[in-house]
């Protein structure tokens, strides 16, 4: 069953509803042509098992609290690469390795603002990732807010000398986080529309959709030859108590961030296999640093849970696959996917070798929708693998995936790339603040993922043929 | 309507439950003998004219942006007691004044913790009211956790010298708050039985409900001849990762307190009056001071809201009410019910005057249920108000009523109290954190309550005879 277009589907909400789906209409209508019976039933006792077993919670139990925060470059990331080389051995991989690399390593020390009139009071705000300091005892001026930043850059190059430009932009909640790539560009455009006016700092509303009193960092990038201002974020209520007193009259602020770029520091990309028949190449991973704020659960260990313990999941079936399935811990992914980039240039010339790739980095929800990147005359395999995953719940999607962050630079390359797509309505409610903590993940949904990888990525190891165009 | 002894009713979830029941059993059982019919009719207006008020989320609003946090005795505390009296001032009250008295003031200044080995990472805590400093650099130790304050208890005396005692006891939901009770016992609690045993500090998993990285404050008192040792709360998050570091071996922490108490300050009650024909007294209010980590939206902006708010819809019948209606906001509640103990010391002469008393300091969730402390034969009474305000979704609730803390001083005294008892379900998620934010407060739900204690008060203020035994 080839489709002339990319289709898209709506979500499957229950089991029920995807195995009423599967049974009454897709099964009859498709022969199994690519994938042998041995290999369904494989998969379909993967996912049994992995929906018993807590692995991937277990993984990022062991991650979040033996390691916790993991900034790229710092010796806590380091410590989690030994933590993974570990882990990796400990669950049975194979040419367990570090990749190294080097990252240019920037921290925050202390971090404060607050509001010197008509109010005192102190705001929750947390500086954004590579963001210059200020001077030692801050700075300090009047608040000039915008409600988008779309508003801040139809302002005039003068008028805002001097001031603390606000961008108060607000981020649509999403299931599929559509609402981010919009909301993330008044992060390193808050910073460079403020340099260019010559601003003194920039403060944005928190990317992010919860109402608690926590600030999300991510990182900024400041454009060239634009002045390079001092950029924090404010939780969602600091920004609303910022407006509400904006509109009262004019506001003083004070922002002091003692951050620091000391230069520059290793990372790296920790690696594990499982070998199979062939030198071809199924890769599955989520990158192993995290922000500093946090303990990194949602972000990414889950995903790093999820992989890992798929991986665990296939050793115990105790059969080589027909191809060598790879995972993939990528290291310093939040500051700019140095990982990401590191392992396409070392791979380069064994890109052509990767039949296909998929990365878990949108927390721990629930999986409910199977999208794929593969050349057009091969949606009949990606069909017959759907089959398989539908009973978790999960509906065929589009063909026009993206892969993850880290496999991005991979699928430009020309991999096949798979999204299995979380539900991600509260990912942005914790992503890069002090609360992603392991208390916010559900160990069934992280079971339901492992299983949905576990099957997925077994099958893709031993299907007949690849999912490229030639 | 006599009842021979206190009756306990469940909540009726809905205003239409609530109609019913009245309609159908109360009415017809009871003729109206205390409230006149201009006076139900006018609670009833106030009722109405109530429900489509902003005023309460108005004035919380001003409070929590115009002052923010107001910690007992702070110069923010100051300005909260001139945005009191200007706050009547404006909205027609009369005999405004603050009445003034000292306290012990205690601040926080830096405040951290972190896990040394062997997993390094920092920490979520915040020093509880009143704990004494650390020495500058922090106290390092290994940490020794116990599950309940009972457990602590019941520890031998020796064998925690140089420890750092962890308390992680956890607090049960509850609508009315009742988990509180016995959970803020772990804070005192834990801090005198680790300086009994020689431990270097105390640890307690923060009393509440959520599961956010925010710790809870609140104030501890130092038992005599107790060693006396700096005490903090973790957010629920860092108390479970601490107590899963625990169980995998020694954990040394270390603390660092820059806390001090430079001496006396000075805090005050604001009151706000509706003259009445008579001298004697009904008296609401909330507290003014708040917690410092937060901007005191529920814990108590809410209840001043309320209070006020009520206060002003019943100036707006230009009526003058039989008794006079006196508005109280409490200064200095979080630290030890100072201003209640003050306010009490200097009205004891004239307690027999006060007719009833209510107190609002459970946060801004709707009301649910009408209890009452009034002597048996005036219950009779309790129930005509009761049946104005049912309509609200407001059942009839117990004779036991305790009072707000602040007004549990008259009422030892002898001063019948109500309690219009508000949901608590979540109140506990935010109590005495930094996310005790304005943004947490629904306005509809504020104006039902400033539409009960408007109603309440007005037929208190007015109806026929009081409430006492004789």
């Amino acid at each position: 069953m080839i489709f002339s277009k990319p289709r898209q589907t709506n979500a499957l909400p229950t089991i029920l509803f995807a195995l009423l789906f599967t049974t009454a209409l897709s099964a009859p209508a498709v022969s199994e042509n690519y994938l042998d019976k041995a290999t369904v039933a494989e998969a379909k006792a993967l996912i049994d098992s992995s929906l018993k077993s807590n692995i991937g919670f277990d993984i990022v139990e062991s991650l979040t609290t033996e390691v916790g925060p993991r900034l790229a470059g710092s010796e806590a990331e380091a410590r989690a690469r030994e933590w993974g080389v570990a882990m990796f051995k400990k669950l049975g991989f194979t040419n367990v390795r570090i990749e190294p690399f080097e990252v240019n390593f920037w921290q925050r020390n202390i971090e404060t603002a607050e509001i010197i009139a008509p109010f005192p009071q102190k705001l929750v705000i947390t500086a954004l990732g590579g963001s210059v300091a200020t001077a030692a005892g801050g700075v300090t001026g009047s608040v000039v807010r915008f409600a988008t930043l779309q508003d801040l850059r139809d302002a005039p190059l003068t008028g805002l000398e001097g001031k603390i430009v606000f961008v108060d932009e607000f981020m649509t909640r999403t299931q599929d986080g559509s609402g981010y790539g919009v909301a993330v560009q008044k992060r390193s455009g808050a910073a460079n529309e403020a340099g260019k006016r010559g601003a003194i700092a920039a403060l944005i509303r928190s990317v992010g959709t919860d109402h608690h009193r926590f600030p999300h960092t991510g990182q900024i990038t400041y454009a060239d030859n634009v002045n390079k201002v001092p950029t924090a974020a404010l939780s969602a209520p600091d920004a609303d108590q910022l407006a509400r007193s904006v509109a009262l009259g004019d506001v003083q602020l004070r922002l002091t961030l003692d951050v620091e770029s000391p230069g520059k520091r290793w990372s790296g990309n920790v690696i594990g296999e499982i070998a199979g028949e062939t030198d071809e190449i199924v890769l599955m991973g989520g990158h192993l640093d995290s922000w500093d704020l946090g303990t990194g659960a949602v972000d990414d260990g889950a995903g790093i849970g999820i992989t890992v313990g798929a991986g665990k999941m296939i050793l115990e079936l105790k059969k080589k696959p027909k191809r060598t399935i790879r995972v993939v811990m990528f290291g310093a992914e939040e500051i700019g996917l140095v990982g990401a980039k590191a392992y396409a240039e070392k791979h380069a010339a064994e890109v052509a070798k990767h039949v296909v790739g998929a990365e878990s980095d949108f927390g721990a929800g629930k999986i409910w929708q199977f999208d794929t990147r593969f050349a057009e005359q091969h949606l009949g395999k990606a069909d017959e693998m759907h089959r398989v995953l539908a009973p978790l719940g999960i509906a065929r999607g589009s063909n026009t995936a993206n892969g993850g962050p880290d496999i991005g630079a991979l699928r430009q390359l020309g991999m096949p790339v798979v999204v299995l797509k979380q539900n991600g309505w509260d990912y942005f409610d914790l992503h890069h603040t002090p609360d992603d903590t392991l208390d916010k993940i559900a160990p069934a949904d992280v079971a339901q993922n492992v299983a949905a990888y576990a099957a997925f990525i077994w099958m893709s190891a031993n299907i007949d043929g690849d999912f490229r165009a030639n």
